[in-house]
């Protein structure tokens, strides 16, 4: 088993997922926290400036989706067909790309207002994509569920009830956050400090 | 062999990476291209009202670098280890969040201005992550050379010249075209219309 250090600032983001997956693996990671007072000494050495980034054997691997896809395939998340494959991709992309486009550093009146205006066509596409199904794709829980609840977790922490009106979607992430593995992980992880 | 017929503009773009694929697999597809006058009609029907799509037997996925993978799968074009799949996903997802912040319908000026302020960290982290190699990840072509090839034509037809000082990866998007599908479906695609 190769050894696995996440590194990320302290807090959920776009470091979560991996948090995720590797808990849902029973994957032991080390999860490095950096405070944002060390992060301006820290990010000449990281690849492109970014995090999170994970080292893998001491070597160090970018993208948070990257390193997310390559975890999931390890735990038999990405779909259960090509197809499928193409579905749960697509989905993940579908909320990077607004999660991308979330004005995180904005007030918190710009992000409401983007929320009012933007959320409605992502958040009915995916519950019109979910319907009565228990997951996005397939009949088992993919990588795509996980993004879906980790990233709505993030948006729901600057606009409380952002998808109060999409109870399926709520439903789901519910299932994940009950999956035991992933449950084990959210009763031991750091109290969020977003 | 499924049938494929990919929906996009008249354009490279977005749609040009899926193309390549295609192309360098030898897929018969057909190549719908929707003139903007007909977009606004379409648009309700397209999952999440974007392009490109490709309706594969008649199913329609949508994003381009979802449907892209599952190309390059079936291509042998996604890296020869697991670690090097996670190489080649980083790169296209760095190529393609610099793609979605280009100011695609901003003004000449603003394009320029963008490119000069954010075209070098890219282009210096690309031309050092390809060092020496004929290719960005291990010993042959991935579709994240490809997609620097695509992505960097759409560039180019912008702001003229945006990577002159950056020899290598120009040599890499030559090697791409000499590839003798990809040099014939440039032969036979249409001439640009941006
Ligand atoms: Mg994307
Ligand atoms: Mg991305």
């Amino acid at each position: 088993m190769p050894s696995y250090k996440l590194i990320y600032f302290n807090l959920e983001g776009r470091g979560e997922i991996l948090r995720y997956l590797f808990s849902y693996s029973n994957i032991d990671f080390e999860d490095r926290r950096v405070e944002f007072a060390d992060w301006p000494a820290l990010k000449p050495t990281i690849p492109y400036g970014q995090l999170p980034v994970v080292e893998i054997d001491g070597v160090i691997y970018n993208q948070s989706l990257a390193i997310g896809r390559y975890l999931a395939k390890k735990a038999g998340l990405t779909g259960k067909s090509e197809l499928d494959e193409i579905r749960v991709d697509a989905l993940i992309d579908t909320i990077d790309d607004f999660f991308s486009k979330f004005p995180w550093m904005d007030t918190e009146k710009a992000k409401k207002e983007f929320m009012e205006k933007s959320s409605p066509q992502l958040l009915a596409y995916l519950e019109k994509t979910l319907g009565n199904n228990p997951w996005f794709v397939g009949d088992s829980a993919t990588w795509a569920d996980f993004f879906w609840d980790t990233c709505a977790d993030s948006f729901e922490s600057y606009v409380p009830g952002f998808a109060k009106d999409y109870p399926k979607l709520l439903a789901l992430k519910e299932r994940v956050k009950a999956i035991p593995t992933i449950a084990a992980w959210i009763k031991k992880r750091p109290k969020k400090s977003q």
